[in-house]
């Protein structure tokens, strides 16, 4: 007889969309919001049975999961992702008893107003809004806001010069190079359980790191994430730490000296893989 | 002996960028424009041997249609994708005798700068700019722009009514409905063998499109694709035809009866298969 | 006022799957074949007042054809894709008589027997049948059969030397190298309106292939490509042509010199992107 | 000031293939293997001051963590993934002194023989190795083997009845469905540091996981991942937990009521989103 020692089970990509609608006039005279999101909800507790003697009881079916996400999007007064999170979050662990911890994960799809019209759209598969709510029985509520897929590149500005030089390295200093990434980014929200500002709170955040990644000579990209996450932080009280990602997307010069050409950082070959790794959270200074 | 009805050979995905500098003022002073493209390259004629006797006198590797795209790259002074395809096309067809068509394929992937850095961008993977170039000898090189992967909605002002009805329908009208797609349009554009102004023609294009898509009421996936196309056509004389593919990515209404709540056109449940599928040609009246 | 000059609807990605049993014996005694296909059902005629005066009355809804592929999996009694294709495009070829011709793409999942087991399969998302059928009003039904997806490698037995040489050739002769490839083959059925054997030609055609892909020291992935497809037309009469696609998955030998190693044909690096690109058709012989 | 609380860096994707050639024949007599992996190699360690100060003095560039896996992979004698992966966690943390902790992760790429011919293979992009191996000074090297991507199926010998039942509940009880799914396993390896069999075990457990999905009724998901984890478990004395994933993935019978037939589980709609999440860790009984 072996032992479970962790399990968990739910809904994955339940992909929901909802118009917000004022209901005050003719529906091709009001102003719409469309939010969508692919929704997780993972769901711990009281199941052991379920694996080690097929007994179903405790089971909440994952389609029950689904059906639960449409009908409190249906009945949840949202404007935001995290909002309808949390209520999520909340509703799984107060509804079942025998539930002690549940996760909710959502990502984003963006749907910009389209030519000022009041109901057209335009949508992007690039970025997205990353959000990930945790509802433990006894704990406060902790929520993660971030994204992911925010394409970024300087083409000059940037260098990587006086790294570790051993047998292995082959790559030469370079004082001027395209920096090239796909960002993601994370933060916990103080307060999550109250508050009521979450896009405020990530337009601050977002801005901030977009604004310092322009701002300054990159000398790496470690240097600049961390310089990013400060900025981050010093913008607003209301998160602590912010964690990023900034994988090393390579533009690298292409040699076309056989070709009896010179290439004075005008050409480059573009690359997905390999990619430089580079990741790391900072904390507010303590 | 078996006959060789068809070849071509050649390098796709060849992901190539560029950094168009003025070298007017220092690298961080002046302003830049990054252009990025994956280039495919096909070659016909000639190489019958190659299959047939495994003769290679006539294969142009592809390694070296691929040195030829970064080299052309180099020295070609192009700020448009058209423009730098044109050069490939008809390079190829006229270094190599023995080859009878060049067929070139370039998905753009957009930069917009970012923030107003001058040396600052942030990308996107959904909307590409679309270009095929067809040179063959003896024939006026042929060009055709586009796009694909641009998302649009419209929630309101879309209804679906009156469609055949048979046993097979279980599909009820809609009076109003989410209308989702993804948008792929191409044209090709009178006179290309010399004019300059692709980014013209195509912002003209594109935007023609986009207002069509929002100016009226849809009663159809394909009365709107026919509107729109109809209003690319009066936008400019540079094009006589457009192809367009408007999938019908759909948001359909949940049923919340069994969970007992109604659902008055507010949420949806979104579904990338199975997707309608709506692909017309418009070509100028006559 | 523009001309619409070509349009066409139906549903694309409905997938389907469908148990065959033989309702003999008990469920869990009798042995299960597992069918699955991702089917394409697009539709051409009678149609151009839906575009042009928003007229829905001949528009077969998408979600009518998604239907009609449900139902008549139902009905049929096939046990092979190409006729569940055939009995689908005749379908709505003789059901609407304003529909003048009717295309069915399938793309197959394939499912194998697990262990023996009578109801247990397991999976492959790589290598994929993909069947497409045309009915035209007056016209014979055609059918082309064949895969996608298909890697294949060799270590040794294959060479690349005396291809085309000039200024923008740097690849060196390789007397020895790595092929790799991604295999797609189709080719049309002779008399496919009426035969029964789609998956015995299917085999037959594509053992050949793979035959005449291992048994010979190949000089070029074209000389290769035309010895596997006239091996093809020379193992059965049910095909007078193959198309092929054969892009070159680039394994790379590693430059180890600045590392101070030797790299005698021992470590490649693998690239999708760029990718050769090698496609043909080869006719019987005439 | 802020305070670097975590951070990583290293390369990712790093596709590598190796041929295993005995060189005591010529190339075209001997019997090849052919190994291939997309490998990610991240360090930690040493590299705070390249955050804060902008001093890259320890900081092994990616591209230099690129050039030891292909040197590696040329200096060792490796005939599994496992061996060759911890080789590599070992020479970093031993070469670099302020290095901490190595994360070696290599995705396996699947070459099988093709009909029995010495140099030629076959592959697959559906089930993956999947290899971790963490190197941490002070502490002994652990290992998890595992895989992803292996897809099952049950067509019948599989029920869901008698969960949790209430207003949120839609779902019938099922006594006979499709069971669908994606299995990903791993497993830490006991002793990890010193065995030389991770090829044997490997073949052991997947071996005992498929036998176990195949050789009973199941009446939940996790009714037979705990089935399959538990014989796993008893087959071999080399691993003492197992991490299991196996969402399930929907073949859902389509209701045909509306179109007048009847539908006893032999048609199914099948969909990836959403999809039913379970997972679990089955520790060594205790």
């Amino acid at each position: 007889m072996h032992t479970l020692t962790h399990s968990t089970h739910g809904k994955s990509r339940v992909r929901v969309s909802k118009i917000l609608r004022p209901r005050e006039k003719p529906a091709v005279e009001e102003t719409h919001r469309f939010l969508e999101a692919a929704v997780e909800v993972l769901l711990e507790g009281g199941t052991d049975a379920a694996y080690t003697d097929g007994d179903n009881a405790n089971v909440v079916a994952t389609d029950t999961v689904k059906n639960t996400v449409f009908a409190l999007a249906r009945d949840t007064d949202y404007d935001d992702l995290p909002t309808f999170g949390r209520v999520l979050a909340n509703h799984f662990l107060s509804r079942y008893e025998h539930v002690t911890k549940v996760t909710v994960a959502m990502e984003g799809h963006t749907w910009h107003r389209l030519l000022d019209c009041p109901h057209a759209f335009t949508g992007s598969d690039a970025e997205a809004r990353r959000v990930t709510v945790v509802a433990e029985r006894g704990q406060p509520l902790r929520l993660a806001d971030g994204f992911g897929g925010l394409m970024l590149a300087k083409t000059t500005a940037t260098s990587f010069e006086n790294f570790h030089r051993d047998a292995y390295r082959t790559l030469p200093d370079a004082a001027d190079r395209v920096l090239a990434t796909v960002l993601t980014a994370s933060w916990a929200v103080n307060g999550s359980a109250d508050r009521d500002d979450f896009d405020a709170v990530f337009a601050t955040v977002r801005g901030a790191l977009l604004t310092a990644f322009v701002d300054h000579h990159s000398v790496s990209v470690q240097a600049t994430l961390y310089r990013m996450a400060s900025a981050a932080l010093d913008a607003t009280d209301a998160i602590d730490a912010v964690t990023m990602s900034m994988p090393n997307k390579h533009h690298l010069p292409v040699d076309l000296s056989k070709l009896d050409r010179e290439n004075d950082n005008v050409v480059f070959q573009v690359t997905d893989e390999p990619a430089g790794a580079i990741q790391a959270t900072v904390t507010r200074g303590r």
